[in-house]
């Protein structure tokens, strides 16, 4: 199925535009503008003649130029019109936000079916109905409902909420943390879950697949396609809707009959799916796919500022299926000769508060190159300026360092931070073992995601131990998943 | 045991004071002035006639003053001068910074013992050694070596890695969270962690304890001193080293004997100690239990602006002993009355997007009156107008809005959020139930704690409805021990 003129659409036509704030067609409509979408927009309404500032079209039929996309935003009532108009000007591709479809009862479902009918009839792709709409970000096309505009990157969404979908977008315009498409399926009348899993396979800017699932009509033709996907890229999936509580939710909000959650699971598991258990962990799950190697196995060794942190990130690995093994004695040599004679000699590394980024660059060195690690998780160097410039700033405040040498030494430190962070991709590419650094202090103007310049690695810089320790647990299961899979 | 004295001085020395950047004479000394402590600050210092604008003395015997609390930062050797000096003055609460005791071998045990034999024989309170120090927001004083500046709240913490606990305040900072005292119990070398959940049981400024614990001596002690502080206020806490190589990191780290991990678990639940899993979550657990009243019973009624975020707070609450009852005939009708056709019609009452505030205050206010709920969870009301905003913004950049209509727009918007949560304080108050927020899209300017003036509760805005439900629970737990306990 390839729905590349969907995603990638040159001209766009929105059936129901409009400049009243508040209404779904001025949201579709202002979001493409204001967005930057470089293709050509046509509004088309019978009730206005001009629509931000430009003239409308009473029908699609009446534009002269091919429209590869058609948003329509009109009562459900109108609908099949407008699809006839659609097919008569030969168009393919709909995404259909009007609500009042299967979500409201029979009516609705009978509608729905029609369109589903005429859409088979005449191999039209259509998104919906009651749908939050779609992105891509690599042709500025930020066509939702809510708007939301994350960098481009390498995350593809299919959300069967589109809000929450939309939502996680903005978690990662907030971070970052680049996505390259999203869909919210909405009731899923033509298009299936299945289907865009399925484009996404093949879609050359999706490196990362994130589904957000609450009930699947085809079992069988979603194990296939799923299992097809994550021998190329990895899928990270929640399925709501695992307690009974959460399936009447389901069952209330999509219609969706979210059978055996026990049954759905085995099937994600058996098909190499990464299993999330929040929105936030989605998220985050994509992201570190996106961004990191997996590990070859499970030993982690964990580097540290604060002997607390080992200890708390210790527990979290045990308690994740993660090991740490004894350090091996070649690397307690190295350290030995760099650190104090307190240190810890084992495994966590406890720097015993030694903000010295050399050191730390080596003792990750030592790590990451040595036979016993498959990971790294370093804790504490990242973030361990925002104290410093602390310091510095109470001493400025009482007179004891200029503002001038106070900037210099901001600077500094930000520089130093970057350096830190670059020397860190570069190990990473080296040994091909995945380093999470864990920030504990992270500042309004620091980065998530750290990225350097011609390397196919970047670095997700985590907010607490848990959040990395997840993250590794997982990639190591996908890791082992792929591993099975080749013998 | 009376610590007020130490936690709240109207004098204080620092020996070893410095204003030499990254000395901790200096980190101590500038964080205490430039923190805005109100008392007198006297330096002492044996190689600097001047630190920080301000004349030194040589010793603290030749201070004139009485001087409530001593901060020792000079090297370990020369600590038990300093405590006869100490002593001779008639100081007896001292905390020890220096590190270089227990923590580093033999030796410093030796140190660290006599230290504590000197301390019994003469009646005083120490702090330490190896401590991050101590803070007082009530009375300004900020006397940690990391600078943090959390403003005034309930919240009182007692840490044994410093650094974790000094992290946890930063966090708090951040968010607004409000801290009442903190200590970084360091070695226990004399005041173990005991006595400070002591003190604090009949604190006024502290309203809930949260403490992070490697490992307890004295565990009849503790089991006392814990139960009957659960009987006057909540305890949080977080015990690392729960498995085998978390233990192992906690005995390089503190030297804690963190024993079998089972059975502490067994002694927190039995003295009616909250649990905390990870860092972040004793504060989020903190912050909960000095806002919210606790529940009565488990009962929750989700309403949310979005299906599927209802339906992964169902499956979150049924996960985490939380029961989701079916709506009772008289809050259906109501909401029947008000709601369009096709809503829910089941717990969670999901709203269908419509963010209109007096429909949302109205739904909380027929679940929170009914006897069937003894929580409420609400989710996107908060936040939604991060959406209005946007889409207000693009048509501001097309040119169909004013930058005056605009801003008019977004007053109105922060002015119907600050009203909704005072609604939602007076209907807490009103009902006596928690009800929880949840925001899924904040802005920089947002804030995670709403107060209202003469109230005496508060609202966190959780950023995940799993942060929401994993309070909530916690909540719920606690109120069950209480209850067993009455009976």
């Amino acid at each position: 199925m390839n729905l590349h003129s969907l995603f990638c659409p040159r001209s766009i036509a929105i059936v129901g535009a409009s400049d009243t704030l508040f209404k779904w067609g001025a949201y579709i409509m202002s979001n493409i503008l204001d967005g930057g979408f470089t293709g050509k927009v046509y509004p088309v309404s019978v009730s206005k003649s001009i629509v931000f500032g430009r003239e409308t079209y009473k029908s699609v039929r009446d534009i002269e130029d091919k429209v590869d996309l058609v948003f329509i935003t009109t009562p459900a009532r109108t609908v099949m019109a407008v699809l006839e108009d659609c097919r008569d000007s030969g168009v393919t591709n709909v995404v259909m936000v009007t609500s009042g479809f299967s979500e409201t009862g029979e009516d609705g479902s009978r509608m729905e079916k029609e369109v589903e009918r005429f859409a088979i009839e005449n191999g039209m792709y259509i998104v919906g109905p009651n749908t939050m709409g779609i992105v891509n970000t690599h042709c500025s096309l930020y066509a939702t409902g809510s708007i939301v505009r994350p960098v481009p990157g390498g995350i593809s969404i299919v959300a069967q909420s589109g809000n929450l979908g939309n939502q996680i977008m903005e978690w990662a315009e907030q971070e970052k943390i680049g996505i390259a498409k999203f869909v919210g399926s909405g009731n899923e009348g033509v298009l299936k879950v299945e289907d865009y899993l399925e484009y996404f396979m093949d879609d050359e800017d999706t490196s990362v697949v994130l589904m957000y699932i609450e009930g699947i009509d085809d079992g069988k033709r979603f194990m296939d396609v799923a299992s097809r996907v994550t021998a190329k890229k990895p899928v990270i999936a929640l399925k709501a809707g695992r307690t009974q509580s959460g399936s009447q939710a389901a069952q209330s909000h999509t219609g969706a009959m979210s059978g055996s959650h026990v049954i759905f699971e085995s099937v994600m598991k058996q098909t190499g799916i990464v299993i999330a258990r929040t929105p936030s962990e989605l998220l985050s799950l994509s992201a570190a796919f996106d961004s990191f190697p997996v590990p070859a196995d499970n030993r982690v060794g964990i580097i540290t500022l604060g002997g607390g942190w080992g200890v708390v990130t210790a527990d979290e690995c045990e308690e994740r299926d993660l090991s740490i093994p004894p350090l091996p004695d070649d690397v307690m040599e190295k350290l030995d000769k760099r650190l104090p004679p307190f240190w810890s000699k084992a495994n966590p590394v406890d720097l015993v508060g030694q903000p010295d980024i050399v050191l730390f660059e080596e003792s990750i060195e030592y790590m990451a190159a040595s036979d016993s690690f498959d990971a790294i998780i370093t804790l504490g160097m990242v973030g361990s300026k925002q104290f410093a410039l602390r310091a510095a700033e109470a001493a400025m405040n009482l007179g004891n360092l200029s503002k001038a040498e106070y900037q210099k030494f901001k600077d500094n430190l930000d520089q130093y931070q970057m350096d830190f962070l670059d020397k860190i991709i570069l190990i990473t590419e080296k040994y091909g073992k995945p380093i999470l650094p864990v920030s504990l202090a992270k500042t309004d103007y620091d980065e998530m995601v750290h990225q350097l310049k011609g390397s196919k690695y970047k670095l997700v810089i985590y907010g607490s131990p848990e959040e990395a320790v997840l993250c590794l647990q997982k990639m190591y299961h996908y890791s082992r998943y792929l591993a099975k899979r080749r013998n």
